[in-house]
């Protein structure tokens, strides 16, 4: 049980504000689960530069992996490079390579100071070379930086992926019932999360219509046991003259 | 420009793994940002109590109002009830009103156990009643704390709304172009911002359909420096050979 940890550091004062719907976490969230990486944590900070430092040393620190979105842009909100610069006490510079990429594919009058920032990182960076855009994002150290726009992540995040240290993927299998009231059935569900320690099985309920339900979902490495969980809470859910139904709510 | 502040803690497995979407930031920072409450942080940590007992802890320390979110339901994964009983060095107990409220709506077979627990709450804590769900949520000093299921937060939030502090309004005003490229319009848009520097003044590209597009959001209290820096704003798209639309783009 020792997957490697991971967390994720969203720059971004939209997420805050309200006007942006993040969808980059789920995104991360599956893919590093699939890896057998455990996400232990999501942080969301405005674009404030102390508190990018701050967060990015904390998690840096405390997980294997840190994954940050937003603020690599050539506009003057975008300043996480800088601040990685910053976190890790090395000097922000022109990264040569990134550079004459950059210089090759745009018209010379495009190449504009704005432009020319997006190819300044932190000394010791490695670009994350991406398919959706020529301005790459980097990694250093254990941090990985990449662009807050979902297309641009995911394409950021897919080319990083097979450099990511790989854990024993972390399987899920749930069951849920309709009609079923959590409260009825929390003592024999608790009863089964004791027999099956290293199995992580939540309880959640949701709403499909007008109807309440609530899906049992077991999360861990062990998938015998992950499915005699779901086998015994198949049956608790069986207790309260209902159908239970394998898998997720919605399909999944 | 003294607003209050706040931060958001979502207790969720469930956002960490993937396999939910979160969407009660975003309902949650639009309400503050209406009610001139600035949200400058937003965690996830794990259903695991020194996580919780420490977040809240630093959050609350360093913010106005700390919302929580998830794990007080009936069932053995929703512990954040007597985690924030031990972060205030509390006695988790029952409470003898919100006890009695329960067993008089519930019939006495169905108010077992798992149900009674939902009346237990740290010592001095506020039940926050609510439309959609007979069992409250609560708040203790500064920390308000709410189900993770999205229709009985909302009905908690807005339960717990009016006993808010309330700052002067954060207003937004946006305008857009399509088939701009972020760096071509970057040192504009940073005189912009130098030029205002009451206003928060953020550039987002963004997709529709095929094609790309930038957004400039303008945030802040003073209405007319919103006003007058959009329309600088839109001034500056006008020179890329496009038609700039006032707003956001998708509408809003």
């Amino acid at each position: 049980m020792s997957n490697p940890t991971a967390a994720i550091l969203i720059i971004g004062n939209e997420i805050l504000s309200g006007r942006t719907q993040d969808i980059n976490v789920q995104f991360i969230a599956k893919r590093l689960a699939a890896r057998g990486i455990k996400l232990q944590e999501v942080r969301v900070v405005p674009d404030v530069p102390e508190r990018i430092i701050g967060a990015v040393n904390e998690l840096r620190a405390a997980y294997g992996s840190v994954f940050t979105t937003g603020g690599i842009g050539p506009t003057h909100d975008d300043i996480t490079s800088e601040c990685i610069a910053a976190a890790f006490g090395v000097p922000w510079e022109l990264h040569a390579e990134t550079f004459a990429e950059m210089q090759a594919y745009m018209l010379p009058e495009k190449f504009n100071a704005a432009r020319q920032r997006m190819a300044t990182m932190p000394r010791g960076a490695v670009p994350i070379r991406n398919e959706a855009s020529v301005a790459p994002g980097f990694s250093i150290g254990n941090v990985h930086v990449m662009a807050g726009v979902p297309r641009i992540m995911q394409s950021m995040f897919i080319a990083l992926e097979p450099s990511l240290p790989a854990g024993e993927p972390i399987e899920m299998r749930a069951v849920y019932g309709m009609g079923v009231m959590e409260g009825a059935i929390a003592a024999g569900l608790s009863a089964i999360q004791d027999k099956f320690a290293q199995v992580d099985l939540g309880s959640y309920p949701f709403r499909q219509g007008s109807e309440w339900g609530v899906a049992f979902v077991a999360k861990g490495t062990d998938v015998a046991a992950l499915e005699a969980a779901i086998a015994e809470a198949t049956a608790l859910l069986a207790t309260q003259d209902v159908t239970p139904v394998q898998g997720e709510p919605g399909g999944a």
